[in-house]
């Protein structure tokens, strides 16, 4: 792609042209290399019209409701004047093609609407490969003037952590059941929120949920208690009848406002992106050396000895480093 | 240091030679270059013998008694025979001089036991430089014929991850007082622990301490439900009547049996190997970027500018390896 063309689809992508802006995506979730110079290039363009938006992660576990909740929270939130952009982290879509935000049909009206966009998760990738991209889809949705970005999860996996560190808030989304619903939830992840939910507070679930937002208050009050710049909320909900819906939105204002106000926001905003740089130099570096003809080889073996115990880890690193980087002082770098 | 030596110092160490396992850890602390070679020609002398131990690891806030634990619960695994080491990790140590296990006075019979062994954390360095010293000296101490380590950190910052990840099982150490004394503890730090305790369950703090302990128990049943492997237990001990004190290692009997029986605890152990590898791998590389004379100069520019947002954090990322790797293909090791 000509720099003229990347100068052009930059100009659309930031008069709102949505047709630019699904294109551009494509083009950042693109792995061929002409494809991954001219995404570089654009967001170099773009990168001055970014950061105006709040950042929103939200993960639960599946059958909790997360796309009709994205549903009736999107629509309030367009109410209120709003664009809202919802992309998807979901590295395990490689292989079901597509698990969340896949099929459209699930949030019809937001689909539908001219100040939303929705965008599933990029398939065939690792958790980083998939985070890269949505960290970068989340800076040209931005620049096209959404200013609500969703970025949506499943509640398993080392993913949350992911959208945990590229969002400015997370959700975590629960729902009525004396806490069975988080049997299948990775570890850690309840203690990733800033945000939790119980949806389902409707009909015959009402009174569980609201027992159960109360259970939930007192464990994270029990276990992590308020920190000077926020104390995590716990509420109920229901995307059905939309109770609470405008609650959650008034939430992430006051977020928005207090972290704003503590300079925590921006703080967490630099962490990140200082955080996204060097995750990125590690993963190119270790890619290389895998990528490299000699050591890429003996990778699988070493790996064997060591999860064998057959060899200590550090001298199987040191083995890797040193094939890979040639006797240009290796030693030297690793006596830190 | 001779290979000649190397040999000497691994069969003193494994015929339990007390200055020797010393004298070997300072080794493995040092980061001259000549005491690196000869640390993991030791360490290749050692491996065989290596493995036999239960890796406990222990955290806990400043204040909650954790010295006066370790004592307590150490001279009771003494009294059952066996044989221990204890190990810190705290970076914090840079600063403040050794701000745990420093003091031996504070587990006065425990240092003076023949039959235990304490260290404190190694000063002047990272996390990652204390915790790869710490899995090394480990492995040491294995090979010197200690059958339970124990590895303390302080429950502030990252080092609680570290030790997760290099330990079988994760102890975490609380008082009475609703939920106060973690104010000062980072996010995730729970939902490390397969065991909970509430020390100073004496005195006038005994009944406020069982009920802790059952308030707790409640809440990471509600946040963190019973796995299939192992539930986690909260229990109320005192290091100072020594009540409890004997459950614990009852406990960490029963987890060990438990995950010897499932397998789980020879996988988290080839887990944590691997882990180990690339971490370091990883570590080595970046050391190596940021020493190299043309690229070290641009890290802090370019992180400044990633910080405050004007250049994207994979641009900064792609210059930096780029430079780094030469013209070597650094683009194809990016793309994946």
């Amino acid at each position: 792609m000509k720099a003229g063309r990347v100068v052009e689809m930059a100009a659309a992508v930031r008069a709102g042209d949505r047709r630019a802006l699904a294109r551009a995506i494509t083009l950042i979730e693109s792995s061929r290399h002409d494809h991954r110079v001219a995404a570089e290039a654009l967001l170099g363009e773009l990168l001055a019209a970014t950061g105006a938006s709040i950042r929103i992660g939200i993960s639960g576990a599946p059958g909790v409701g997360k796309s009709t909740f994205i549903e009736a929270f999107g629509l309030h939130v367009l109410e209120r004047g709003h664009r809202i952009a919802v992309l998807a982290v979901d590295p395990s879509s490689k292989v079901s093609g597509g698990s969340i935000l896949g099929d459209k049909t699930r949030m019809q009206e937001l689909a539908r609407h001219p100040r939303a966009f929705i965008r599933p998760s990029p398939a065939g990738e690792t958790l980083g490969g998939v985070a890269r991209r949505t960290r970068e889809a989340m800076l040209v949705c931005e620049a096209a003037g959404f200013d609500v970005i969703l970025v949506e999860t499943v509640g398993v996996g080392q993913s949350e952590t992911a959208v945990a560190e590229m969002t400015d808030l997370f959700v975590l989304l629960l729902q009525p059941g004396g806490g069975d619903e988080l049997q299948g939830m990775k570890r850690g992840i309840v203690e990733l929120a800033e945000v939790i939910l119980v949806n389902k507070a409707d009909g015959e679930l009402a009174e569980a949920a609201v027992r159960a937002a109360a259970d939930y208050q007192s464990a994270v009050r029990m276990l992590r208690p308020a920190s000077r710049d926020w104390t995590v909320p716990v509420r109920t909900c229901s995307a059905v009848t939309g109770d609470g819906i405008a609650e959650v939105w008034r939430i992430v204002e006051r977020y928005r406002a207090t972290m704003q106000a503590s300079g925590a926001f921006e703080a967490r905003r630099a962490a990140q992106a200082r955080a996204w740089m060097w995750s990125e130099v590690e993963e190119s570096l270790v890619a290389a050396l895998r990528r490299h003809p000699r050591v890429g080889r003996r990778v699988v073996a070493l790996e064997k000895k060591v999860a064998a115990g057959k060899i200590v880890p550090s001298m199987a690193a040191q083995e890797l480093v040193e094939a890979f980087l040639g006797d240009t002082s290796p030693r030297a770098a690793r006596s830190s």
